[in-house]
Formats: C-alpha cells, structure tokens, sequence
C-alpha cells in the first residue's frame, strides 16, 4: 500500500513535508528562461524546458531533504502538450531521484470516464496487446463532488497498482466554507466527505494503520484539522495552506497523530521562489530551496516528533 | 457573451445536442486502429493518430447536424502528451468545421492554479511578450467543491475572451445524491451550487438571458431538472445522462424555458459507438453516427419547440 511507502520514506528523512512543483514562468530564475528563449523563441516549447531545468534543479537540491513532490498539473496544462510532455518527464525524473509523486490533478468524473483518469494517472493504458503508463504518478489527488463513484475506480488502481489517492475534504481557501461548512444533520458536508472516503478505503489498510484513501485537510482551520484528525484516524492527510496561505507550524501540528504520522504538509512557492528573496537573481535557486525545505522540516519538527 | 454564441448555433440547427469526442481505443472502428498499429506499433501515437482521424470522421460527418462538440479530457490524458497533443489539433478541427467546443475536464482549484487552468483552457498563456492560446475551447466544465474562489478565476477569463463554463450542480450518476442531495437549512447541496454559480455570473447575461456561468445537470432525474429550470432562470444547462444512462427525451425536456432555449443535451457514445449496432465492422460510421445524431435531434424536437 503506497502510503506505507511515503509514510516510510518520512520517517527516513525525518521531514514530513512535500515540495510542490508548480512552476509559472515568472518563478523560474531569468538566466534559465532567458537561455531557452534564445533557442526556441517566445514558444511554449522554451518555456516548458526552461520549468524542466528549473524542477530537475529543484529536485536534485531537494532530494534527500524532502521525501516527496507535489507538480500542479494546471501550471503544466497551461503549456499545452508541451507542458504535458515535459510533466511526464518530471515525474520520471522524479522517480529517478528516489522522490514519491504526488499528481495534484484533482479529477472527479464517473464510470468510464473515471477510469480512463485513473488508468493515465496511476495504471496503464492498453494499446493491442501492449499495456503502457501514461503518468505514471505514484498518489493523485481526487475531487468527490460526484460521490463514491468518482472514487472507486481510482481505489481499484490504488489496489492494483499499490498507489494511492487524497480526496479533497476540508480546502484551505476562504471559500472552501461555502459549500464544505453546510450543516446537514449532525454533519458538515466536508464531514460527509471524509467519512466517505475513510469508509471507501477500508480494506485498504496498510502497516502504518492508513488506507489507501487519504484526505485534503487544509492547514488554514486549525481547530477542523484536529477534529478530523480523530475523526479520521485510518486516513493520511495531505495538509496545503503553510507558509504562504497563513499556515504555521503550530497550525499544522495537528494533522499528525501521536507517533507524528499520517500526514504530509505541502509547501510550493516558499520553496520553489526562495531565491526571489536572496537578492541573487536566482543563481541560487537550488541553495535558496534547500535551505528553505531545511528551514521548513525544522519549523514542524518543533512541535512533532515522527518515531 | 458564449452562451449566445452556443444558442444561435443551436437556434441555426435546431438542434440542442451536443456530440461527446470521449474516444477509447475501442470505440474505433479496427480498419482504422489497425492501419495505424500497423505504422506506429502499439504506441501512444498509433492510439492518438487513430482517435484523431476518429474524431475528424465524426465531425466532417455531424458538423451541419449538431452546433457542438464535447471533448472529454480524461481520453485524451489516457494516452500521455500524444493525447493532449491530439487533442489541440481535434478543437483546431471543431472550429474549422464551425462547432463550438465545450471541454469536458470538470477542473476544480483556487487562486493562481486556477487562474493557470483557466488561461490554459479559455485564455492565453504569457511567454515573454507573447501571448498563446494552450488548448482554446469556448467552454469548459468546472467543479465549484472550493466555492467561488474556483469559480471566479474562470469567469474572468469567459468575460474577457467571450467564452462560457459549466458548473457542476446535480449530476447523472446514482452517487450523485451522496453529497448532492445533503439538505443544509432550506436547501440542497445542488441548490447552493446552482445558486452560488448564477449569482457569480448575473452580470454577464446576454442577449438570450443567460449568464455566462451554466450548470451541468444530469437527465437521470428530471423532476429535479424542472425545478432547476425555474430556479435558475439565467443559467444555461449541460444535460448529460440521455441514452446510454437512461434519461429519455421525454425527460430533458424540463432543461430548456418555454423558448426551447437554454439547454444542450449531451450523446457521447449513442453517437460516436453508433457503428457497432449495424453490424458492417465500421466502415460506415461517419453515416451511423449522423444518423444517430438526427434520430437524437427529431426524439428531442418531439417535445420542445426552438423558437
């Protein structure tokens, strides 16, 4: 089950963060774009290498600090194919360097439909008699909007493939209360979210006592990120909003249960635009994101201790 | 505004229906899927290269039947960058042929993300000082779990580029009523999405009286659609679930006002899968989805009237 995977490689490095890869061009040092477009023109193809640069630089940086990447898929969708294609190398390159994935697709379709999401992001594609893996990602995010359908044939994958999957509960937006805090009976709707997705996930518990369905819980409502943190015991969360959405580290403690696990806190632009705040026109992005994934692990290593 | 745009078109035709492109390999017919193994292997460019001359087949074959097209993203990211980039090229057809092109992608993020989503599918995409279009629909399906914060980045871009969205309300699938059908207070889930997406889009009504902000609601529940139809008064529907998953003309009639107006009815593979019902191995579908698409059409036209 791949969240005893993840949970594993957190426990090795000590570090209980994600580095989210979604990079907009502006967030990528001038002297890497300006290279690219030199070569190829204001096109989407010099802008996708000049991001495949900027994350492969990351990632070697980060590698043996974080045990995981997060890539948006909208900032690689926003390059068109291009954008595409260069994802799929950052995923291989990702795994190259011993780094769990984490595709932030949020998808939420039914059927066939949500199979076929399924089968590119976590299975494989049959094409004749040859079986081929489009993304290869090792853990998606999910939107359930559409309930249990939109997420069981990405569970059969989690299944099949030892993958796994978080359903967005509890976002760490303002706007997230507008339907997620509805009161329904003696629930709020992101409580009927996340009962779901734990009861979906049953039969899917690994060794660290996680099922393959984990949660969004967003670091942004402290008091809800403990409450479902009981609520939920068999279900990891994946914890967005640190850093720049307002999130401490004080925040985000209480996402972990008492062995400092089942969960994983995102964190994107403080690390991937550290060098936007060093005053070095980004020469040292790749020092400026490690010593700010330092900083990160350390600032929630304070108040958790992962045995 | 794009609804009016998508309504003349219908108005033109008279024809509310919309063709879904949501190709599997298997929904080919094998004298083309087998010409481009043959070339390519079995490989994601042969699945993609098929799909493609597929998908223009079925366009050349229903662009003066039905006013629109529905890619479905999940078929194309089924087969890696091939895919997507086989994608770009089928909207570049749909409007040579004249269709409009609503993507089916039901994206759902906040804040930049969404923005980059919504620039990649409606906007442009900024590369120095050059501006590109990544994918280029007219209309795209969003799903609003995050609230408005995942609604508004979209509509920014259907008022400044003239294009249009979906929101998902109450779907066609059996789970739908999970989270849908909670009751908060006086009103359903669906309702206080439906609600949230006209209220965000009610200075953006056009010639027609509808905002550029729709609703995907399903067929499968018709009674829920007549009150939907009055509540929202201003919102354009996205009706999927006729056909394949049981809702019949006499059902989505409740979709449209008393105009025949704003309401588009989705077939995906009543259409596109008409071919493997007559039994001549595909060599003729072009013929058996446009005769697929006009029974469609003359089934609805029995119980509404286009003025």
């Amino acid at each position: 089950m791949s969240f005893d995977i993840l949970q594993d490689q957190i426990r090795k490095l000590k570090n209980p963060t994600v580095a989210g890869l979604d990079a907009r061009l502006e967030y990528v040092p001038p002297y890497i774009v300006n290279r690219y477009i030199n070569q190829y023109g204001e096109t989407f193809q010099a802008a996708a290498e000049a991001i495949f640069e900027f994350n492969r630089g990351l990632m070697d940086a980060l590698c043996d600090i974080v045990p995981a990447v997060k890539p948006q898929s909208a900032y690689y969708e926003l390059l068109g194919w291009r954008g595409m294609e260069m994802l799929e190398r950052t995923i291989a390159y990702a795994h190259k360097k011993g780094l769990y994935v984490i595709a932030d697709i949020k998808r939420g379709d039914i059927g066939t439909t949500a199979t076929a999401y399924s089968e590119a992001w976590l299975g494989k594609t049959k094409i004749g008699g040859s079986e081929l893996a489009a993304f290869d990602a090792d853990c998606v995010t999910v939107n359930g909007y559409m309930g249990s359908d939109s997420i069981k044939p990405f569970l059969e994958h989690c299944v099949s493939e030892k993958k796994s999957m978080f359903v967005l509960v509890k976002t760490s937006n303002r706007s997230a209360m507008e339907l997620q805090d509805l009161v329904a009976g003696d629930r709020q709707v992101y409580h009927v979210m996340g009962d779901l997705a734990q009861r979906l996930g049953r039969e899917t518990e690994g060794r660290h006592g996680f099922n393959a369905i984990g949660a969004v819980v967003g670091a942004t409502f402290p008091s809800d990120l403990r409450a479902l943190r009981e609520r939920l015991e068999h279900t990891f969360f994946l914890v967005p909003g640190y850093g720049a959405q307002g999130g401490t580290a004080e925040d985000v403690q209480y996402a972990f249960n008492r062995y400092g696990h089942g969960a994983i806190i995102n964190s994107s632009r403080g690390i991937m635009c550290a060098w936007q705040k060093t005053g070095q026109d980004g020469m040292d992005y790749q020092e400026a994101a490690r010593n700010a994934a330092i900083a990160m692990r350390d600032d929630i290593k304070q108040y958790i201790t992962i045995v």
